[in-house]
């Protein structure tokens, strides 16, 4: 740290991404990227617009929002894109939450919540899951602020349903609620057909997962017309340009190439239920999972234990030294092939004594 | 605005980007973009990374930084990069600046730095320039706080000698100094250098202008480890995937293909030589410029009809509906034709009497 870096900051503890091997000799399913390349027509696009970097891109970025909001049903008004979902929440607890207003989330959850309260320097309140790892939705409604609830729940991977979020978005009309379903495209429902009723209600999503996109990031955030406008007035106070030109154009590629989204997403499906299986067999314990990832657990070995003969074996998975989960792995849902290798390999690690 | 957005930012004016036509009949003058398209390799490369996109972009940007820093002749630790040089001043507006620490800026600058201050809380003083437009150093010395300084300056041009920067650098030990050389390529000599000798420097620098990367958003900071270090810590907290792998790969081409940069700059010195001397002979005054745009006035005519005139014709050039630099406008320098166009369009619009 030097001798000029801010007072407001020096207890700033910043989030710890994913590990990024270096080298491909890894299986990777550490951060829940698609184990399937992006659309051809998203890398069609994307390519044409490398040609045309001179230019600057869209800070209206008309057409990536035209073609969410002609496959989301609703209007462009609705629609703000940013530079990974991430952008879209640090800027919604930066708009919306402060002093007066904090943010209010589950315990366990994506980890960056308490990250961006603190950068935004917005005070925040935990609520924990319950035992079972759902969402303890009264908690949520009785503490005040802004909700923030990842929908599917990571790293549970639980899906919570759409009239339990109404529950809050009533009960919560001074507060807004931000549901954050990058992972809904697995098996979740959207609540983006709510926003028309609820003024409090933004939904963000990603390309990250379900779009093969992650490399490019791109987000975005569907709300009421007003809740737009405030997070832009903070986007063009930031970075108009936040979204550069081949991004987008990936982006539109992949929307309009719909089915292969689809097709991929069933694949991911299916080989999460043959894991969810696999692993239940070997006697794992795991919540059913809505994501394309699954959380497991095996009593008498250590998650950290796990992870780590994983690791020797070029298995690559995450793991949260964090209390109540640190028993637990979320693997991502890859290939069938490397579905099988993990499989085995856990076996082998289990079949040993734990630590 | 929604009744939730927090009263912090309920007076926070957006910083306004340079229109965007969308279409391509316009000739473009009025964002200082390149009016060459990127690097053959840059394409190559960003191109390549699109079929990869399914992975995240490397959150440690090991690749651009090691071009950067074998380039620039600094260590990797002294390497940060953003989506676009905006995103490291805006970091550094809130790493460095605070309540005790105001940001120093002179009065005409890049118009984003009062909405940086703004947008994270931290209170701004502004030094006029001299009456030449030329950076008022003393002013800037004698006034509290980090000190932020475009060289060449925008939207003026001017270049600020080195041997002047050093003396702020000096006089203000407890401060940190920002140089932002967005046009450095086209005149200016970089500050680069001397970030070993001063541990309160930051370089920062972008592909947008010389190197025609303006529509991949790539930019970067350069300083001592520790300054970097605290810019990396709110990077961090912020958006840790901010530069996606196309725009790091298309920026490592750039910069290995240096050649194709240097020839572009001195085609973009010849023509600016060209422009500004055609424009003195219409009557404009006009300081000589070390960047990629001149900054032009004509007495008798205002900016603001001029512009519109302008845009009337298609040419579309940027005008500063600002005090002091009302009368003037900022016109990019394009290729020989487009320059040809606009003489021709002013000649005729100054032939008749101005309003």
């Amino acid at each position: 740290m030097s001798r000029y870096f801010s007072e407001k900051y020096k207890n700033l503890t910043p989030y710890t991404p994913g590990e990024q091997p270096g080298t491909r000799d890894f299986v990777k399913l550490n951060t829940n990227e698609s184990p399937f390349p992006p659309s051809p027509l998203a890398v069609k696009l994307a390519e044409e617009a490398a040609r045309n970097l001179n230019l600057y891109s869209d800070p209206e970025l008309k057409k990536i929002r035209a073609e969410l909001s002609g496959r989301l049903g609703v209007g462009m008004e609705n629609v703000i894109c940013g530079n990974g979902s991430d952008e879209i929440l640090d800027l919604a607890f930066a708009a919306f939450c402060d002093k007066n207003r904090p943010a209010v989330f589950p315990d366990i959850t994506y980890g960056f919540y308490p990250v961006f309260a603190e950068v935004n320097q917005v005070p925040y309140k935990e609520v924990p899951l319950f035992e079972d790892l759902t969402v303890d939705v009264d908690g949520l409604i009785n503490t005040k602020g802004n909700v923030f609830i990842a929908n599917p729940n990571a790293p549970t991977g639980i899906f919570l349903g759409l009239d339990r979020i109404e529950e809050i978005l009533r009960a919560k009309k001074d507060s807004v609620v931000i549901v954050d379903e990058a992972y809904v495209d697995f098996g979740g429902e959207s609540a983006v057909p709510l926003i028309e009723k609820y003024p409090n209600l933004l939904v963000t999503g990603t390309f990250s997962k379900s779009r093969s996109l992650a490399g490019g990031r791109l987000g975005f955030g569907i709300g009421n017309k007003e809740l737009i406008n405030d997070l832009n007035t903070l986007r063009y106070s930031r970075n108009p340009y936040n979204v550069n030109s081949m991004t987008e154009m990936a982006g539109v590629g992949a929307l309009r190439d719909d089915e292969y989204m689809k097709k991929n997403a069933e694949t991911v499906k299916a080989t999460r239920a043959y894991l969810t299986e696999e692993l239940r067999k070997l006697g794992f314990y795991l919540p059913d999972s809505s994501a394309n990832f699954v959380f497991a657990e095996k009593k008498g070995f250590g998650g950290a234990y796990l992870y780590e003969e994983l690791k020797k074996r070029k298995i690559l998975v995450r793991h949260f030294s964090k209390p109540r989960i640190d028993s637990f792995l979320r693997i991502t849902v890859g290939t069938m092939e490397q579905t099988d290798i993990l499989l085995k390999a856990l076996k082998n690690i289990i079949s040993r004594p734990g630590d």
